[in-house]
Order: C-alpha cells, then structure tokens, then sequence
C-alpha cells in the first residue's frame, strides 16, 4: 500500500484512486447481472405444440418455473442492491476481501441450477433444502466478508454501525434459509413461504435502501 | 442522505459523486445486454443435414425465429436507449427507485423467452398475447418508475418536462400493446403490424434520442 | 444539446459530461463482451463416451467448429478493437449514432449463430456464403456509421482523417467478404483463406492499432 | 501517440486520460465474468426423475461436474485477480497489448468447454491433459503480455519489478501446468491434485492481492 500511496499521482490520473474497487464493482456487477439474466433459460419451451391451447398447457406445466425464476430473480436482485450498499461503505480493498468476493460470487453463480432444480422439482423437499443450503452458505460469506472488511479497517469510518448491522442481518438471513432446510421435509413445495420471514429481518438489510 | 452528504469528501475520492447510479447503470446495462444477445440462442440450427439445400430449407422455416429476433432486438435495443436517457436525467436514487428498477429489468429479461414463444408459434394468437402482456408490463413500469422520480424530485429539475412526456409516452406504449392483445385473436400472425403504432407515438420518445 | 451544454455542471458532477459516450462505450463492449464469450457455446461435447480414444475421435470431428470458434473470435475480436478506436475519435453522440450503433451491434449478436453454421456444414458453401454475408452487412453498417459521425461534425476534429480513412477500411472489408460469396461456390471449405485478404487492407484499419 | 498527447484536453474531458485501458479493462472484465457465470451450465440436471431419492442420486452421480465447476471458478477467478493487477501497473497501452490480451480472452473462453470436458470424462487421462494444456496455453500468453508491457515500457517504473516477479510466475504456473500433462496418463481422475503445487508458487503471485 505505500508504494500505491506514493504512485497516488499516476493512479489518479487513471481515475484510480480507490484502489480497484471499481474494478471489482464491474467485475462482481457483471457476474451478477449474467446470473440474473441467465434465470430466463431455465424456462423451457416443448417444441412441436399442436395448438393455441397446447401451448397455453404447456406454460401452465411450468408455473413451478416461473415461480422458481421470480424468487430467484428476487433473491439475486436483493442480493445485488446489499452488495452494492457493502461496496460503496469501503474505504480500501485487501487480497482477503478480493478473496471472499470470489466465493461470494461462486454462491451467486450457483443459484441458477438450484433454482432450475427448485423450478422442476420443488416437489420434493429436498429441491428446497438444496435451494436454502446455497443461500446459507451465501449469506454465512456475506457476513464473513462484513466482518473481514470491519476487522481490518477497510470500511469508512462513518459506516461502521451500518455494515455492523448489515453483518447481524445477513446471519438472521442464514437463519431463515437454515431453520427451512429441516422443515422442508414436511412442507415440500410451501417452503419458500417461510422465506418470507425475511421480510421481517429486524436488523433492517432493507432500511439502507430506503435511506441510500 | 444526510450521512452520505457529510461523507461527500470520501465519497468523491471514489469517483461516487453520483450516489451510486454509475453502478445501476452498469448493472442495467449488463442486463439489456445480455437479455439482447441471448436473444440469438433462440434461432435453432438443426444438426445432421444432408446438403446445403437442406440448410436453405431449413433456414427458411425458421423465418418466424428470425423476425422474432429483428423484433426483440428493436425492442430491448430501444427500451436501453430511453433506460439510458432516463437515467442519465436523474440527480438522486432511492430504494424505491432501484426497486423499480429491478421489477423492470425482470421483465426485460423475460424479452427472450416470449420471443422464442413468438418465434415457434407466432401462428397461434396466444404467442403475440403473451409477447403483448410482456410488453405492457414493462412499458407499465417504466410509467411508474417516471412518475416516482417526479415524486420524489429525483429528476434534474431542468428534466422534469421531458420525464413527465416520457411518461406518458410510455402509457402510449402500454396502451398500443395492451389494444394488440385482443386483436391478436383475429389478427394472429399478423399482430406484430399494429406494434408499428409505436412509430407514430404522439409524446415522441425518440425526439429526445434525436436531440441528445 | 443546449440545455445539456447548460446543465454542464450538474452532468459534470456525474461524471457524463461526455454526453453519455462512455454508458454507449459500456452497453456495446458488453455485447461484444458476451457475442464473443457464447462462441464457446458452439463447441459441443457428445456425453456417454466410452473411452479416451472416443473422446479425442470426438474433438477431432469437431476440428470444424474449433477452428470457426478462431475464426470468430478474431473476427469479434478486431471488430472490438475498432470500434473501441471509433468511440474514442467521438466528441459527441446523437440518436442516428445510438442507431446505427444498434444495427451493428445487431449483425454483432447474429456471428455466433453463423459461425456455428459454419463450424457444423462448413463442406456446404452456403455456410460461408451466410457467414460472409453477415460480416458485409456488418462492414457496411461500420462504414455508414463512420460517414453519419463525420457528416454530422461528431468526430474530434484532429481524427477526422483517420476516420475518413477507416471508413475505406470498412469498405475494402465489405468488399473481400462480398466477393468471397460467389467465390464460395467453387472454394467450398477452403473460403475462409480468402478472408485473409484482410491482412493486405490498404487503408490499414491496423495501423491505428499498432500507433494506439 | 502525439497528436493523443496533443488532444489531451479533449481526452481528459471524456475521462479517458488513461489512453483506453478503462475500456480494455471493462472489456476483459466482461469476458472473464461470462466465462465465469456460463461454467453454471455444465452442471446439468436430468428430467423426468421420479423421487427425491433419484434427484439426490443424480447430483451424487454429477460430483465430477461440480468439482471441475468449482477447479474452473478457482482458476478464472484466480487469473482475474491477475489481470485486475497487472492492467493497474500498466501506464500506457498498445496495438500489441490489445492483441495479446485477446490471444488471452480466447483461452479464457475455452476454460468453459473444456471444464465440461473434464468434468464429464475426467476419468480418462485425456480431459487432465486438454484441460492442462489450454492453461499452459494461458499461462504463456500470459508471460508473453507481461513480457511485452516490460519491454515496450508500457508498465509504471514503481511496478516494473512486481510484474518481473509476476512474469516469473507465470512460467511456474505453465511448468505445473505441463508437467501435470503427461503425468496424467498415471494419475488420471488425480491429476487436479497436482495442480496444488500452483500453491507453492516461489514467484508468490498472491502476495501481491494479499498486499493490494
């Protein structure tokens, strides 16, 4: 970081002054953005419909789909907006912060397939504890890259209590997402109705949108 | 707002001035444009063809995929410009404006799919309804997210005319496909023609494009 | 563009007082970005192979989509590289430009799906003929795009002979892949050695490369 | 490069005082972040399975897809780290750089293709030795870039022994890379062991993200 410090000159000429987190918000941005929008393949089209109607059926067929895509679609949104809060709290980026985003990210990519195997067989519980199993591990990251980020002084003195707060809502989220694993075995496909408790995350994850 | 105010000075450090709508563009961005190249994956290429004959053949009864790919491009190519004047006329962001944003960009990742609808069975009435329905939710939300930003006095005041007659161009649009819908039944194939009204939008849309 | 040049500050404060150059830079380098990037999707994997001798058989008869994943990728690769030098001769933008640059991008989208035309039939000219014809359209519109930003004083002033001379550029690349098109009929397979005239283009699109 | 420097003015207005290498960057993150999001659809998921029981037999049957899925997400993660610093070292850019750095991006692509290789057959000695060889094929280009950004003084004086560290370091990770190839015909399905020697790097490519 010295060196860098005493480069400051040359780097801000290429208006990189905050050390790469640009570069690590387009990079983590663009996996994002490629996540979400590859939610739309897993909707599929049977070819060879006879009729109007055949086709109305086959959409019917695959409501399971399009809800899997619309909470999956949510989740990596919300996820998305909480990321881009995270990053702009920052004040400097470490290998370790680079490295947790990269695991971060690798739960993000995942949540296509699972959502796939939510969408076509959120019959079985066990398509749900696989959905939730993803996310817990992806909200237990998130609050390991909190906590990195606080212990080691990354974030702006201003925004401690905030990401504080934040690292308390993503574990109350690994909550939700652990406590549906088991009982998903009774609840098979209304499972996702208990994600809704997220709703009422008391630690507010939301309230920093609303504010921004 | 108030905290972010005071830490403006950091803030500015990280080139972030702008509240965080470089990175809503970035993300939006990265949504059209993949929706928009995934867009080719729907044009089908039948393996094992005997002859070059047999390729020409088979090109040609995927002329409905290929016009529903000229159509989709128009349309999310379109939908980026006015995102992209849209955004560019903003001097705030709340979460509600994100949350908008999000629901929006659903709907533009939805394009693809109803185009691969539109593509295999634009001969059955339903496939326009569909593609149709897409549309007026969009165009809806984009309605709504104007009217928000006027709302909330997130506009730059010298853009609040412009916004206001974007938004009821978009209502225009909303209206030509929602009027499409029911026609769809006698129209069928054909239904694609009347989306050509959008042409003729009396609240210009695309003036401001030509004068930007 | 006069209540833009009077909004300056604020649209400075945001970091556009490019006048959206750099979110049209963004939208563009992503399609490039994915185009490029989905080529790989072309090459297929055959699954329930018996044995490492059927695997590498395997990739053998695929040496046809292997080499048209080459092909593409230099072909979207120096496509890029232009068009990253012709944005950045720009001093402004105007809705033709923001057009036009969507018709490129368009024939941009569609070369993965004619390079897997051509990796799959390429023995059948018509592969060629299709795949060739797309790049002359694309070449065409890169030539049109490039007269529509210097008839309309869009270029940086000490660019514009640059300019003027990628604009033959692009016409000279229309016309190698225009007159392969007959040509493929008797060449068949060996058509893409004809496209290695553009190494000899006298109005040397490279050449800014090279001084960039 | 003179007339740029004489532009200058003109240039910095546009933000790109830094002569391109923002849009190379944003270009390469696009790429490396596709390639990244697309290994999701290696992990493919049958139809038609009939209980949960089949659905968790499945996945367990798929354990060869979900460790290269999670190899390629280590390796193109890791080489985007790379990329982020070497490109930040650089002070300028040209013709030769952009050339290489596609050279780069094509085996980056391939990383996809042949992760599904190895995934699907990693049982035969083949997919190790394919898979290796692509990244040999990377890590080389990757010395020859840094080579040249060193011998055309592209790169900032304070960064010259950095990316002569790194460039060392590159040739270890093609040497691992090579070795593991014909030692892959004894190992086979054990040959992703070997590549943990990439941990014991003497040239210490992490040092620089742990110090970033």
């Amino acid at each position: 970081m010295s060196e860098q410090a005493a480069a400051g000159q040359t780097s801000q000429e290429r208006g990189e002054s905050d050390g790469g987190l640009s570069r690590v918000e387009a990079f983590s941005d663009g996996v994002f953005a490629i996540a979400i929008t590859l939610l739309v393949l897993q909707i599929e089209l049977p070819s060879d419909l006879a009729s109007g109607a055949d086709l109305w059926q086959s959409l019917k067929d695959q409501s399971g789909d399009l809800l899997a895509f619309a909470i999956s679609f949510a989740v990596i949104g919300r996820f998305w907006v909480a990321h881009h809060q995270f990053v702009r709290q920052l004040s400097a980026l470490d290998g370790g912060l680079i490295g947790y985003n990269l695991v971060l990210l690798a739960f993000v990519v995942l949540v296509p397939f699972f959502s796939q195997v939510l969408g076509e067989y959120g019959d079985f519980s066990l398509a749900s504890i696989l959905y939730a199993g993803n996310l817990v591990a992806l909200s237990v990251t998130h609050a390991l890259i909190y906590g990195h980020a606080l212990n080691r002084g990354l974030v702006r003195p201003e925004a401690r209590r905030e990401i504080a707060s934040g690292r308390r809502s993503w574990l109350y989220n690994a909550a939700v997402f652990g406590i549906s694993m088991p009982l998903a075995i009774p609840l098979g496909s209304y499972t996702p109705l208990l994600w809704l408790l997220l709703a009422f995350d008391p630690f507010n994850l939301r309230q920093g949108a609303q504010e921004d």
